[in-house]
C-alpha cells in the first residue's frame, strides 16, 4: 500500500519540504518557507502539479514553519489525519565519524547531532530544530535523519586524514568528511540505472556543480574520494567560496591587514569564488552571458573554475584507476552546456569527448561515442533520495 | 676559452657553492657552510673530485663565509686571482612579478629584490646578504640573480589567479607564483635531450620530490601550471608541510586553540607533513623501512604523499590535454622506487606503467615499453643551471 512520507531540508533561514507517496515515488506537494528569522514575516510558497501559491506568514520562526506546514497538509487535504503520514526525513549536515547511513532518530542521535553542532554550527542546530518541531507535533512517528556526509564515510584513511599533527585528529575531529553525499549517491545510482548496469559494478565521477560544488569519485557503489573536506569551503571554486588555496595565504592576509578569523571566515566564505574574481556576480549564468561579452573577469572566473574541475575530474580518474562514468548535476551541471563544455576540454587523453548537440540540448547521454566512458546530466534530487531513506526504514 | 663560474646557494642558515669550468660544465669544487648564526662557530665542508674535508671555523655569518670562501679557493689555487672568476650565479628565492628570468644584478635589482622580501622573509634577505659579500670583494664581477618563480611567470591568469576577491591580488600581490622553477626547468630540458626530442616540442609533468615537493606541467617549453603557491607550502604533502588541505582548518584551529598566526605558520610549515602524520620522521626513507616493517602511521604518511603525487599527475595531464613525459627528480624523487611505483599505481588510465626492474635500479628511462609517455629519472641540479644562466649572460 502506497504510504506519505515527507522530506524535510532546513537552512538557517529556510525551510523546504516534499510530502511524496512511497514507493511509487509520486510527488504529492512542495513548498518552501524562506525569510525565517530574517524579518517578522516569512513567506511561504508551494506547488502541485495543478497549483501554485505564495503567502506572506505574520510569524516567522521555523517551529511556526512546521506548524504552519501540517495545518496546510490537512487543509488542503494532502493528508487526511496527521497520522497519514509514515515518516519524515530530514536533511542533517553533519554526521560526523557516527553515522555511515540514513538512521532513525531517538534521543541518542539527537544528543549525537547535537553534539556536531560544533562541526557545523550554521547547519545542524537548524536541522534539529526541523526535528524537534515534528516530533513534539508527531512523537510516534518515524524520524530518519539523511546526512551529507554519511556517504562519504566509506572513505580509506589516506584519503580523510589531512597531513596535519595527527593530534588534530584524535582531539578535534579534524579529516575530510565530504558533503553533497545524497546528492552523489542519488544521481550514481540513477546513472546506473540508465546504463543498465548494477552501481557497485561501475567507477564514476560525480560533479555537483551548484552554487557549492563538490566532485566524487565512486568506485563499488562507495565514495572513495571527494573535494569538500572538513568544511564544505574546499575543493573546488564556487559562488562565493574559494575552494582549496595555498593556507599561507590566510595568516598572512590576517597579519597584513589585522583580521579577524571571523574577518578571514567572510572572505573565503562569503566574497570569494566567481563573485570575488569577476567582481560582478556568483552566478554563472551572468558570467556566462558577461564572458559572452567579451568582460575579462567574467571570463577569467569561468577559466579559473572550468579548469579546477577538469583537474579535479582527471585526478580523481587517476585515484580509481579509470572511470566508466562521469555525471554532471546541480544547478550548474545540469544546465550549462559551456561550462560541461570547457570542464571537459583536454580531456581527450582519458578519452571524454562531448557530443556538442546532445550536450548543448542538456540530454541524458553527451558523449561522443555510445561506449565508455559514459557522460550523463542527471538531475539531483535530494529530497527523493531522503524520502527513499525513510521508506527503507519502514 | 673556458671561464670559471660560482653558483651560489644561500640559505637562513647555509651557503652551498659550486665552482664550474664552463661551458664543458665541469665541477672544480663544492662546498657548504652550515650552521650559520646557529652557534658562535659554523662548520664548512668541501669535495673535489679527489678530495673531501670538514673544518669548523670560528665565525659564523654569510658575510664571514663569503670571505673564507674566496681566500679558500685561490689558496687551494682553485683560482689564481679574484679576477678569474668570470661570474657569479645566485639562487634567489622570489622574483615576484619582476623576474620571469635569470637577470644580471645591479642596483635595481638589488631594490626589487628587497622589496619582494615582503614575499619570501626568510630567504630573500638571505640571498641579499650573499650577493652584497660578492659585491663588495668583486665589484667589478659579472653577478646573475636565477630565480625560483621566474620559470613560473610563463602561468596563464587561470592558473595564478586565487579565487579570492581580486583586490588581494591588485593591492597584496597574492597569487600563485611557484617554487623549484630552476630545477623543474633543468631536468625538463635534461629529458628532451635524452629523447631526442626539442623541449619545446614536448608536453612535460615534471615531479619534484624531496623535503620540499612540486610538480609542474611543461608545454612549449614553458611551465603551464605547478603545484607550489603563494609560498612553497601548497600543493603536494612535504617533509614537514601539510600542502593543500581545507583552509576553513585553519581559522578553526586558531578559534579553538587560541593560536596566533605564528603559531598557526609554524603547524602547518614545520609539524605537519610525513612528520605530522606518522609521528615518527619527515624523511621518506624511515618512513619507507617502518612501513615495511608494519608500522601504520608511517604507512598511512606515504599512502597520502604518493595519493597526492598520482592525484596531480593525472590533474596536470588533464590540464596540459595529455603528455609525453613524466620526470621523477630530487631526494625523493631520485632514489626512492617504491614511492615513484606508488605514486604511478592506477595511471595505466594515462598510459603510464613502470617497468619495475629498471625502477628498482634507478635507470634513466623505468617506463615498461619503448614508447609514450616516457618516464625518466633525473638527478636535478639547480647549480649547473646556475652556472649556465651566468655562461649565457657573459
Amino acid at each position: 500500500m502506497s504510504k506519505k512520507i515527507m522530506a524535510i531540508n532546513s537552512g538557517s533561514s529556510s525551510l523546504k519540504f516534499q510530502l511524496f507517496s512511497m514507493p511509487e515515488e509520486k510527488l504529492l506537494v512542495k513548498g518552501l518557507f524562506e525569510r525565517i528569522g530574517l524579518a517578522k514575516e516569512m513567506t511561504f510558497s508551494y506547488q502541485t502539479s495543478d497549483e501554485k501559491a505564495e503567502h506572506t506568514l505574520p510569524h516567522s520562526s521555523h517551529e511556526k514553519a512546521v506548524d504552519y506546514l501540517l495545518h496546510f497538509l490537512l487543509e488542503k487535504k494532502f493528508l487526511s489525519s496527521l497520522e497519514e503520514l509514515s515518516g519524515v526525513g530530514h536533511r542533517v549536515a553533519h554526521g560526523g565519524e557516527y553515522f555511515s547511513q540514513a538512521t532513525p532518530i531517538h534521543a541518542e542521535e539527537i544528543a549525537k547531532i547535537e553534539e556536531l553542532s560544533i562541526l557545523a554550527p550554521l547547519h545542524n542546530p537548524v536541522n534539529l530544530i526541523g526535528i524537534r518541531a515534528f516530533q513534539t507535533v508527531l512523537p510516534n512517528c518515524l524520524q530518519v535523519a539523511v546526512f551529507d556526509t554519511a556517504f562519504h564515510q566509506t572513505m580509506a584513511e589516506k584519503e580523510y586524514i589531512y597531513p596535519l599533527p595527527m593530534k588534530y585528529y584524535r582531539d578535534y575531529h579534524i579529516r575530510k568528511y565530504g558533503f553533497h553525499g545524497t546528492s552523489h549517491q542519488y544521481v550514481a545510482m540513477q546513472a546506473a540505472e540508465k546504463i543498465g548496469v548494477p552501481f557497485e559494478e561501475l567507477k564514476i565521477i560525480s560533479c555537483h556543480l551548484g552554487n557549492g560544488a563538490s566532485i566524487c569519485g565512486i568506485k563499488d557503489g562507495k565514495s572513495v574520494i571527494t573535494s569538500m573536506g572538513f568544511t564544505p569551503l574546499a575543493g573546488l571554486m564556487m559562488g562565493t567560496r574559494c575552494g582549496d588555496i595555498d593556507p599561507s595565504i590566510l595568516p598572512y592576509l590576517q597579519e597584513k591587514l589585522h583580521l579577524t578569523t571571523k574577518q578571514i571566515n567572510v572572505i573565503i566564505n562569503e566574497e570569494s569564488g566567481l563573485l570575488g574574481v569577476s567582481e560582478l556576480s556568483n552566478d554563472s549564468r551572468d558570467l556566462v552571458r558577461q564572458a559572452s561579452e567579451g568582460v575579462h573577469q567574467a571570463k577569467l572566473a569561468l577559466d579559473i573554475f572550468t579548469s579546477r574541475v577538469r583537474q579535479t575530474i582527471a585526478g580523481y580518474a587517476g585515484e580509481l584507476g579509470g572511470f566508466d562514468v562521469l555525471i554532471f548535476t546541480a544547478g550548474i551541471g545540469e544546465n550549462s552546456s559551456i561550462i560541461r563544455q570547457k570542464s571537459c576540454e583536454g580531456l581527450e587523453c582519458l578519452s571524454i569527448e562531448l557530443d556538442q548537440e546532445k550536450n548543448q540540448k542538456n540530454e541524458c547521454f553527451i558523449q561522443k561515442n555510445n561506449g565508455k566512458p559514459y557522460v550523463l546530466v542527471i538531475p539531483t534530487n535530494e529530497e527523493l533520495m531522503i524520502a527513499r531513506e525513510v521508506s527503507a526504514h519502514l
